[in-house]
């Protein structure tokens, strides 16, 4: 039986092009004991996986070139050699961009038949987990007081509209920033944020900040680094946090840019910077996915999927992948190949 | 009955001299209820006052030309009208750099027999209580496994080369980067630090900070910023910490200085890097003071003192801070003007 992947082609220099990936046909070995082998057909594409097509040793193991390209699916088990698996069971896990796919059973969980693929993919996905995780086990929002003010880049991007709509379920003043008017207007009228900053057109974004968190920041919500994030860490409160969740600004940046140091306001104002990753809390994810749900059956919490239909064709994957890097998507970017 | 005391004459541009301050004669109103007059004795004069001087806001209250700087200091209470201190008492506070000021009783703390001036601040001062608080609050040294590496830079600084005394008593692998082959021997055979650099002699100090640390660093004391906050993000291990204490590197800096934006790392490796000063812990004080006066009574603490004699000028206090700043400084800087 054979399999078509999506392979990294080179590392991408700026931002990533078609030709920066190629398809490959290979053969695959019979499966081994304890495997699984899943037949591909969700896809999420998200900008963290553009840091590790770039070559540069991370925590993350890197993409290699000529090495298949992966992130977080939803797909068939087609054939099983674990007991925990049967033939046409849905499940979860860290999948090669590939219509097929041969994995250790340890490494997916089956999704319950209430969950679709998109939800497990979004809110009880990385996405959710992230913005969960990263609110209330990194920025400790619940030992704030209410009406403290949280400020979010890339607030229209898969995680940012999720950390807006807690945010504002656990109380707080909720501050966004975004690239185009149909996503402030999104953010503010459906999803209720109460300023929404479009930075393309704020002009002074520092004023703009300024003037949209009148009480100072208490919590920033950091998915692009660069200028915004040291506009904020100047207008954080004494005791502030940065939850590091991303630098979208820099992901595509061929140099390592230069910005002012600014470490003192860290020390003057007891701020915390901090980053994490989902799987640092994984005892946590059963209660955190229990919670996402309830939230989103009560209609506190909106989904919002950008479903990319690539009608078999895989390499509607990093085609996907790409579009949602050029700064077009609202919410969570989705690959459905089958 | 009147005053002599030392006021900010300019806010320093670069390295602060003389000029930055004069001295003024000023007559003291009688004193209030609550009140207490202290004649001034001793005097801390450490590198944060830089940041205070150079007029720029932040959570401290900067010093203003032709108002008093001031510092930490003991001192001699001559006149009281607040019921817990008498004429003759030791107190020590923050204090206008002068021979006389007149003091809310409330902002002062009686010093028992057993403690000398010298103690008072420096181990039980802000510069012993910087280290405790930083390792054991913000660091939380005590949750990592022994051998676990601290880089302290600034090492032979007042709070530095006790914050490596302290974590060696804890069983931490200790590696100290500092300005001369003096400070290097000192902390190195004095002191018991694992590794000290000197960084004006090391060449390239990403690589001997690599190699002092083989199995990389978890706690990254910072006392420079700049270059070496730099390196160090980037051997940090997972889940590290950067205990962001002073950034003496841009303390005389004209111009707000860059460097690479490097927040990714912290992203990637869950790092936290994390501001503070003494009194967000004021309610661990006395808990704090009990154990470092314990550990300098058994020994297991050196008391490191530069001990300015200005004989009764007190321009003798901008002098020993200017000097300090320089960088001649071992350990503890206190300026005696009685």
């Amino acid at each position: 039986m054979s399999r078509q992947v999506v392979l990294l082609a080179s590392h991408p220099v700026g931002e990533p092009k078609d030709s920066d990936f190629r398809i490959d046909t290979q053969e695959l070995a019979e499966l081994a004991d304890g495997q699984v082998r899943v037949e591909g057909q969700y896809f999420s594409v998200d900008p963290y996986l553009r840091g590790k097509m770039s070559g540069r040793t991370t925590y993350h193991a890197g993409f290699q070139v000529n090495a298949p390209v992966a992130s977080f699916g939803v797909g068939s088990v087609i054939e099983s050699k674990h007991p925990n698996y049967s033939v046409g069971d849905r499940v979860a896990g860290e999948y090669d961009w590939a219509d097929k796919f041969d994995v250790d059973g340890a490494k997916l969980h089956k999704l319950v038949p209430q969950v679709s693929a998109e939800t497990a993919l979004s809110i009880v996905g990385i996405t959710g987990l992230t913005a969960y995780f990263g609110l209330f086990e990194v920025g400790r929002l619940q030992e704030k007081p209410e009406g403290s003010t949280v400020l979010i880049s890339g607030a229209a991007g898969a995680t940012g509209n999720v950390v807006g709509q807690i945010a504002k379920i656990k109380g707080y003043r909720v501050v966004g920033i975004a690239g185009s008017d149909d996503k402030t207007s999104w953010l503010k009228n459906d999803l209720g944020f109460d300023e929404v900053i479009n930075y393309k057109t704020a002009g002074n974004l520092f004023e703009a900040i300024k003037a949209a968190c009148p009480n100072g920041i208490d919590l920033y919500w950091d998915n692009v680094g660069g200028e915004t994030y040291d506009h904020a860490l100047q207008l954080l409160n004494r005791f502030g946090v940065v939850v590091a969740c991303g630098a979208i600004s820099s992901y595509n940046a061929v140099e390592t840019e230069l910005g002012p140091r600014l470490n003192w306001l860290i020390i003057t104002k007891s701020l915390r910077v901090q980053g994490f990753i989902v799987m640092d809390f994984a005892a946590k994810i059963p209660e955190a996915s229990g919670v996402l749900l309830g939230w989103l059956a009560e209609g506190k919490l909106k989904q919002q999927i950008q479903l990319y239909n690539s009608e078999g064709d895989i390499f509607g994957i990093p085609k996907a992948f790409i579009k949602m890097l050029s700064g077009d998507n609202l919410g969570k970017s989705i690959v459905k190949i089958k």
